[in-house]
């Protein structure tokens, strides 16, 4: 073992390569790490932190339109996109002071430099302009946005990545996409002040959530002053004399914005990093093909997180890293469990979802039982805002299992976590019924949805 | 049974007896419901309802404030209570026209009367002046705030009921009591801006809640600027003569405030209605005694929700009524069921617990690990609002049940809800463990306590 320098070389510095860094360190490994960006990677940096933050700026304005019903009478308020951006760099450079520091802490060393493979124990440090040795290597370099360059134009398009740190806000900004990224930003930018249009090329947004969310969530999102059109892609990006952004939609339509945004999915970071020179298997994406234990087809070169494309979720790739602590260091071989992951789309309102969408479970279940529930929350009873809050429990009519819970409404998210854990136990939905209401909460509906709004047999709604 | 004129006749239209009355409806039962003052009861009327609608009005001062960290200028806000008393008067009418609907709806008859018992199948109608007959009653006319006639200037003080219609908002109030709805009442008022102290006999305020969440709340509500006063007792209100209040507390020290609002209890609304004629049992604080299937002592007389003194809160009187549709409709005798009930407190920060205290726990169980964390709600780091959530386990060393689930901080109710289905249903820490966090949310926390912060064994903390 001593013939190395390392136990354990980890590249790329975020949520998963920081996870597992720390835990083999303080297991008392050696350990090493390599980013060369920042430490926290996309969560922390260019993700979910970042894009929450920016979430909560972009609900005030609906806060402060809301208080009217409740007696407060508030004036016009004001917007600065650049102390918000300000504020959120402080945030996101504490946190990624605290990644860094919980591996050293651990006793791991960290490397500001890129990494590349030089053969399956070598790893040659860019900045260091040195090659060091490890027993195991962990390859966590993550993934970015996909770039799109058979649009005509493309360069004069910005990605996720760029939009926390625009020098000011657009007046206008098209959204190309219908994923959750391309979701939530329509929402944070609509919510700032932004004339915000979606460009989705799919028939409905978020295609693998349950449809209706889907539904609800386009129609809320139309409601408060969104444009969504779908099916549609852009087929060309050009310049106007004003500086402004002229695009050609493939409906003939030409939208005017000052930003045009890319959401039309991810990619692994495998480039230029040695992976072809010592021949690790790499899938048609470009993504790094691992056995379930997360073993690249080099025996002591494993992958975990968005670099190997399974699921693509910070708490995935902290899940992965500990399973493969367990597996190279506690000669305990675990496998990462994927199955009934609970997530969340900040879009708004949220949505929070865990288990079947009612459509994947009629294909694989012949008696389901859908329970829905649509209500307006009480805070809008006074707001007057008009948007619904939409509940469903999918439950498998034969085993009782409440195999699907879908939220749409305000603190979703929450919900669905929560819900996960019945809902990976195996709970019944008489587990539910025998849970006593707390009231007055929107959750209590997920308790008290006593009959079947209506079952699907054999794919027939009855 | 044709020999009367109703199968069942409810007392008191709350949320147990409309349920009862609908549900016994619904089956094709002559059921008649009286309801002396509004249909809604407590919750709707003078309580739940209004109490969270006003815990809404009174959150919007920190929106407003909170808004600065991430961007917004906001002008000065004003408030206009006698808006928010109006609006809530119109959501209270809707809510009470749905209540008196819903049992009508389902062919139930409503009276606005008095019912008095004159036998065991006889109620006299006072507005009606006649008497009608039922083979089953129910009472089911909740409680009201005790009075507190012992103490010198009682006359002057005002209950929960009262605050809602105050004519104008106090410029300072005193609230004695240390429960639950003293501490939201607390909050509102302060939320509001209203000078707000807060008076207490007992060492802690909310008493049976897990001593951490009391001792993290009483902290962040005095950070807030509200004063807790405690242990301490008024011993003396008087007018003065510019028409404000002096309370004389027992510590020596005298308040000076334009209204008192007393909160020492809830006692249960059994006078003048016949009860001691027929000869049905009563305990001691004037509670409806009844056995597990809510039956008096008299056969064909029923008891549910307030009235009876069990757990008063607004969903176990409705799973009352249902276990009593059960038991005298149904054939099938059903006991409610106490156990594991999780409750709210929407004080500011929330409170949401579900299962056992740690103290509790300790006393059943020779070996406890405690699981607890405590974090700035990540809305708080660009606010800037120093205030901490709390979240805390309890978990059963030897059956790995998890036992307790406390959390204080925003949405603790909504997920005290969800985490009530696995406490009910037995699941351990480790069904816990294996469920995937949601990420970024407060609630994935409660998912990723890997160690425990310490365990009791034996009651001994090691």
């Amino acid at each position: 073992m001593a013939a190395y320098d390392y136990d354990l070389f980890v590249i790329g510095g975020g949520s998963g390569g920081v996870r597992a860094a720390r835990v083999a360190a303080a297991l008392g490994k050696r350990v090493a790490i390599a980013e060369e960006y920042r430490f926290g990677g996309t969560c922390v940096i260019r993700g979910c932190v970042p894009k929450k933050l920016y979430v909560y700026a972009s609900q005030f304005p609906e806060h402060f339109a809301d208080a009217a019903g409740y007696g407060w009478t508030v004036a016009e308020a004001s917007f600065n996109w650049p102390t918000l951006v300000a504020n959120k760099d402080k945030e996101i450079a504490r946190l990624e002071a605290i990644y860094k520091r919980n591996v050293e802490g651990a006793g791991g060393e960290t490397f500001h430099s890129r990494a590349v493979l030089v053969d399956a124990h070598s790893i040659y440090l860019v900045a260091e302009d040195r090659t060091v040795s490890a027993d195991h290597i962990l390859i966590a370099t993550g993934g970015r946005p996909a770039p799109h360059p058979a649009l005509p134009g493309h360069e004069y398009c910005i990605f996720s990545n760029d939009t926390f740190d625009l020098k000011e806000l657009p007046k206008a900004i098209m959204i190309e996409g219908g994923g959750y990224i391309a979701v939530e930003f329509a929402n944070i930018f609509h919510g700032l002040g932004v004339d915000t249009t979606l460009v989705y090329r799919g028939q409905e947004i978020l295609s693998r959530f349950d449809m209706d969310l889907r539904r609800s969530l386009h129609e809320t999102m139309e409601k408060k002053g969104i444009k969504i059109l779908c099916p549609a892609v852009s087929e060309r990006v050009r310049k106007t004399p004003a500086g402004r952004l002229d695009v050609l939609l493939s409906s003939g339509q030409t939208l005017t914005v000052d930003q045009v945004m890319l959401a039309i999915g991810r990619i692994p970071n495998t480039e230029n990093m040695g992976l072809e020179g010592i021949g690790i298997e790499l899938g048609k994406t470009g993504a790094i093909v691992v056995d379930r234990y997360s073993r690249t087809n080099v025996d002591n070169i494993w992958a975990i997180g968005d670099v190997t494309h399974r699921v693509q979720l910070t708490p995935v790739a902290i899940h992965e890293a500990m399973c493969f602590i367990e597996t190279a260091f506690k000669d305990n071989p675990t496998a990462p469990d994927h199955d009934t992951i609970p997530t969340a789309v900040f879009s708004q309102p949220e949505i929070g979802t865990v288990g079947l969408s009612e459509d994947d479970a009629v294909k694989r279940f012949p008696d389901v039982e859908i329970y829905r529930a649509s209500f307006r929350p009480m805070r809008h009873t006074l707001s007057g805002r008009d948007e619904k809050m939409l509940m469903k429990l999918v439950v498998d009519g034969a085993s009782r299992k409440v195999i699907g819970a879908h939220i749409l409404g305000p603190d979703a998210g929450e919900m669905a976590q929560l819900l996960g854990i019945p809902l990976k136990a195996g709970l019944t939905k008489e587990d539910f019924d025998r849970t006593m209401a707390v009231h007055p909460t929107a959750a209590e509906e997920l308790v008290t949805m006593y009959k079947p709004t209506y079952r699907v047999k054999n794919g027939e709604r009855v």
